[in-house]
């Protein structure tokens, strides 16, 4: 992870192409592009790590109903909690699918989906608000888990706990690689609001 | 450090005096000065919210003991996630107190208690680490408060789960509270990278 005080570009010797005005937009040093096109794709590996997890987590929810006639089995959504862990999980599998396909563009086309100060707010903004909802749905998920252990629920049908304990520890997943796209995003901010681009180094 | 003031690579307007290199450190408008303790101000309201919160909940839910005897009316050390609810607010509340005696410490001598950088960075850091641990104890809380309700444990005694809903309600307040001093925490970083001074105005 690097930095932002890593920006400094050296002290005394700032890269040109943040001094000199530059007379395009687009215009920037090809060392600069193919830098911000590394970065790029280490967010695009975290944003498919976060789908993968999230959308793991929501299907292993969506299948955990134990027992076809389904008269007294204990079905997910029967609890609250576990409903929140799958909501959360599908929102944020959904988000991080648009995040992705936003990167991709990216990095093809060298540009931003949206203009750029709206991509970079609502990217980070997206990222903080998403990681406090999946954190605290899988805190939830843990705590009715833990409840339920030592219930009847689980003596029973202990497929289905085990089942809800792998959900949530796969949203704990997606919630690490949120985390750090949301480190990611919140250093593009920064770097926006310094140098008025997301060409940073 | 050196001063992140060579991190404006141009491109932008920056402040006099980021721009005037300064004699002394702590010279500043008398303007600026005003302002900043304004700013000082409010975040030392949130962190007093903060503190007055967290502290209630925490000590709601430590006096949460029904029944003298204490035979088989619950307790709240009986249940992993009220545990982790009064550990995370009492954790907060500890946390606001010493930021609290910083705000003041910086109100009143015009100076951080830490050098400038790492203040700066130890506030935003703290702040986020603990929203989120306050956000996930209050969420597993909430979970367990939701599964008590239909059982025994609260057709019994009643008290005991209303008192707990207090406590989680309130531990809720502080991350509110938190979250806010988190934002101006980090408005505080960005106005450091950007002028090299927390003189933002």
């Amino acid at each position: 992870m690097r930095s932002p005080q890593s920006l400094r570009n050296g002290g005394g010797s700032p890269s040109p192409h943040a001094r000199i005005p530059t007379p395009h937009h687009h215009f920037h040093s090809t060392v600069s592009v193919h830098k911000l096109k590394r970065f790029n794709s280490l967010i695009l590996v975290f944003r498919l790590s976060t789908f993968c997890f999230s959308l793991a987590s929501a299907v292993f929810m969506l299948t955990n109903s134990r027992g076809a006639s389904g008269s007294d089995s204990p079905r997910w959504y029967d609890f609250d909690a576990f409903r929140y862990v799958f909501a959360a999980n599908a929102i944020v599998a959904v988000y991080s699918l648009f995040e992705m396909v936003a990167a991709v563009w990216e990095i093809s086309r060298d540009d931003t989906l949206f203009p750029e100060i709206l991509q970079v707010w609502f990217d980070f903004g997206h990222d903080q608000a998403f990681a406090y909802l999946l954190l605290s749905a899988d805190s939830a998920g843990t705590a009715l888990a833990i409840t339920l252990r030592g219930t009847d629920t689980c003596t029973a049908t202990s497929a289905f706990c085990i089942q809800s304990t792998i959900s949530i520890a796969l949203g704990f997943a997606g919630f690490l690689f949120l985390g750090f796209s949301s480190l990611l995003s919140g250093f593009r901010v920064v770097c926006f609001l310094i140098n008025g681009s997301r060409f940073h180094f």
